[in-house]
């Protein structure tokens, strides 16, 4: 078995983090490396991704987390957020982007520019979220493979008030909505859900050829 | 850099395959393997994952691909599918697979499924398809960082037309609906987009601190 699947049957969500154990500047830029090479649709990386330090704040979102005590134990809590507003200008920008970064003249990027603006264009509001949500999720599954390959642990999380999230971290006035929540850290030695053997489908029920 | 950032930035949305090379049994049991290893809500595994091995079917679904080859010249084509069916049937067949590989009375799951029938059975139809599919692009960014690790290529595409997919390959009988794409291979060596730089946004634009 390789590391990577090894790491993958480490891995658990969860309930118990330890408290005392801080993780270090080096993993967190690791961390943060890694979400922001998160594939997404078009390359348009629809989202952001926010660390709440403030402990203040971060026992504020307790009282909106189902009592998931993982947002304030954790060493880190990320928050990840949808971009709302992800109109032309966001377009353009990524056009911007791409003509730096590639050395590539705007306008050899006006069709593939038309064609992201006609796509998500024709997306209502709430189209556009979902759209964004999806790619959130990729972001989820590459980080919580990342992280388990580190040795570092995890618990997402989908259960909490997002509106009360994004009052309490101002997201509106930055233009984005909580989507997932991910505190990261190293378990506790008395979580007992650890010990528990994996549950999953069989492979055969899971996997189909045609 | 360690290994894992370093095969992320080797990975890209790959244009063209290397219709000559095939994966090797052993790569193709680690990614199933990894595929049922992808976190869920609550662990339901609403999904299937459907290699379509079947040269005639996958020049079926080339005309509803929006002309990407990959479909045809990568080694393997995997169907990323949801379930449609995500009823109180389907939470009982998961709460018996944690009774019996958890070796607890199912009794004492009772709690743990009413929740689950609950939060599920509250979401319409179009919903409960959502959070399949939030749950569906978890593996994706799973199995995108995995294969990248493993030195396999990938092309995630979203970029398809479903409900034909879902007829040519008989997805409707079998409750599903596709929902991703992802061939997987090896890239060409003739595949320009390899050498062009990646674009990604600026560290401090993605990710912020509160």
């Amino acid at each position: 078995m390789n590391h990577t699947i090894k790491a993958l049957e480490w891995r658990y969500a969860v309930k118990a983090f330890d408290p005392n154990h801080k993780l270090t500047d080096h993993q967190v830029e690791g961390i943060k490396k890694v979400l922001n090479l998160t594939a997404s649709s078009y390359g348009l990386q629809p989202f952001k991704f926010v660390f709440v330090d403030n402990v203040e704040k971060r026992e504020q979102l307790l009282a909106y987390s189902f009592k998931q005590r993982q947002v304030i134990d954790a060493s880190h809590l990320l928050i990840m957020a949808i971009e709302t507003n992800v109109d032309d200008n966001f377009v353009e920008s990524y056009l911007d982007n791409i003509s730096e970064t590639r050395k590539v003249e705007k306008d050899n990027l006006t069709q593939f520019g038309a064609m992201m603006k006609g796509s998500i264009g024709n997306l209502d509001q709430d189209g556009k979220e979902s759209w964004a949500k999806n790619q959130a999720y990729i972001a989820l599954g590459n980080i919580l493979t990342y992280c388990a390959v580190e040795g570092i642990d995890t618990c997402p999380m989908e259960g909490f008030v997002a509106d009360a999230y994004d009052e309490i971290l101002g997201f509106h006035e930055m233009g984005l909505k909580s989507v997932l929540v991910v505190p990261l850290g190293i378990r506790s030695s008395e979580d007992q859900y650890q010990n528990l053997p994996k549950v999953r489908r069989q492979t055969d029920d899971i996997i189909k050829h045609i």
